[in-house]
């Protein structure tokens, strides 16, 4: 085999996901191009900063920035980023980067987050979903606070794979991208399941930290939230379930004492709430509920919470 | 039939309810002797003031107000207004101010509030317990807002009556007295049943209040809110169901369009969170869901209330 020229890398939404691992591939090499809106002018001058607890302070300066996506080069590789709550108007930004047959990896918790883009995206572009364990989140313009995990589950979505093996061949493209930077990457073979079992974390501890104002760390610390974050987490297995996606046996413990070991963290969503952004709960709440209710299955704690939240979102934004 | 003279009546805890129900009764022209603590000398000297939208200011100046339930003459019905938090620690007050015989009503909400209290009370004392549909609150010391309603439903608990004939005699008593003060007053032959009843109204606006911040007002001007009361008035009554208590056809959809219709309102638990006090989720929520749930009943929505409040009520006090 010959010798294969590394990948060009683009990122689209580049807050703490697209920055974090925009940054790790560029240091490792690849040729990354950065698309930004409020943050160009700060990242263009004074580059990209992430403050790890694992890797130490990483800077990338010079970045290459962009404040429109018709002044970057064609990708191979798009990572998104951004909150599935603008993925449909970022297809304009995400043709416009892609070289033809270019992968887009939507790096988003959620079920279906892949279908509204879809529908805008020409036929010749892979689509893929890639689930991010991460504890990380934005601290300032250009400026990112990485405090534990990274590992990113990548699975095949839709588009022009004539069969699993070119499928699983260009997902195993995705994880050597992300494991040539230093960063876990597993190939997953059905991206429905793996969506759900990012679930079983998402939904207690994302809604917990908006309604109840806590971070992990008092979240586990009270018998209260715990035994409602263990009754949450048997509920999205049993959705998952009805839905056809057995969870690995003990995942959801796994999932708890993880957290339990965890430096104490605020998930995405509470970050969404306190900037007055829309929550994810399209993405994060409706859609497994509705899955799961046309599969015969009612989840009524699940119910609870995303009615508390929808109450709470529309009264923020 | 001889005359009866009017009954002595002695209000134990003087808050919103103590002092409304109390006001209304010493204003009827019966002898009510009100036990305070930290607002006696407020009232002793200023008086009590109810404003209220139904029947315009009303005042009781001079208060036969007392620090100790020492100096109060025996009375022969006494009205506890306290939380049902400090019911265990009124005892010696109210078996100090009780005539042999003496009538003791419970004016709380909740499940088995008239438990934990019997067991200290001499065997000679009726206990009742008392469910108040009335908006009214404490705006200060010996100030009080009433905005809507007033209603007491009244059931015998325990005590000496040695047959039905008797407990409803007792129970009818209690009603006269509140009817003669111009106040809507109910019979309830079953208590246990009553207190399921309130419980539909209770459990969801009380708990949400706490935990959404919000009023009657804005929580069913929400369609997720309004979607989250009624499915947790449906676990109620499918929880008294359980437990033998047949609510009445369409009384949940009664009770919902009754707030629709009531001036915005913050529920006892709100204020008690405001106050730092400690929220009465013993007896609106642990008692309920245990009940149910000996009875073979799971109610998962409000344990999730449940436990969300156990957490802020945790933090807050």
């Amino acid at each position: 085999m010959g010798t294969i020229s590394k990948p060009v890398v683009g990122i689209i939404g580049t807050g703490a996901i697209g920055g974090f691992y925009g940054l790790m591939l560029a240091r490792a090499g690849f040729d990354v191009h950065f698309l930004l809106r409020s943050e160009f002018s700060a990242v263009a001058e004074r580059g990209l900063h992430v403050n790890s607890a694992v890797h130490g302070p990483l800077t990338l300066n010079p970045v290459q920035a962009y404040a429109s996506a018709e002044d970057m080069p064609p990708c191979d590789w798009l990572l998104v980023g951004a909150k599935t709550t603008s993925n449909v108007g970022l297809a304009p930004s995400i043709i416009q980067a892609s070289k033809p047959g270019a992968k887009v990896l939507l790096l988003q918790n959620g079920l279906d987050v892949e279908d509204s883009l879809r529908e805008r995206l020409p036929d010749s572009l892979h689509l893929l979903g890639g689930l991010c364990l991460i504890c990380v989140h934005r601290e300032g313009p250009g400026q990112i606070a990485h405090q534990a995990l990274g590992a990113v589950n990548v699975g095949y979505h839709s588009g022009p794979a004539i069969d699993d093996a070119e499928r699983m061949a260009i997902v195993e493209e995705g994880c050597t991208l992300f494991r040539a930077a230093g960063i876990d990457s597993q190939a997953m073979p059905n991206l429905q399941q793996a969506r759900w079992q990012k679930l079983v974390w998402n939904i207690p501890y994302n809604g917990l930290s908006v309604l109840l104002g806590a971070s992990t760390t008092p979240l586990m610390a009270d018998a209260d939230s715990r035994a409602l974050i263990q009754a949450l987490m048997t509920e999205v297995v049993h959705g998952a379930k009805a839905c056809g996606h057995d969870m690995p046996p003990g995942y959801a413990e796994y999932l708890f004492m993880m957290t339990e070991k965890m430096p104490d963290y605020w998930p995405s969503m509470h970050h969404d709430f306190l900037h007055k952004r829309a929550l994810e709960l399209e993405a994060i709440y409706v859609r497994p509920l509705s899955a799961a209710k046309a599969a015969g299955c009612e989840l009524p704690r699940i119910e609870a919470l995303y009615r508390t939240l929808g109450f709470i979102d529309r009264r923020n934004v």
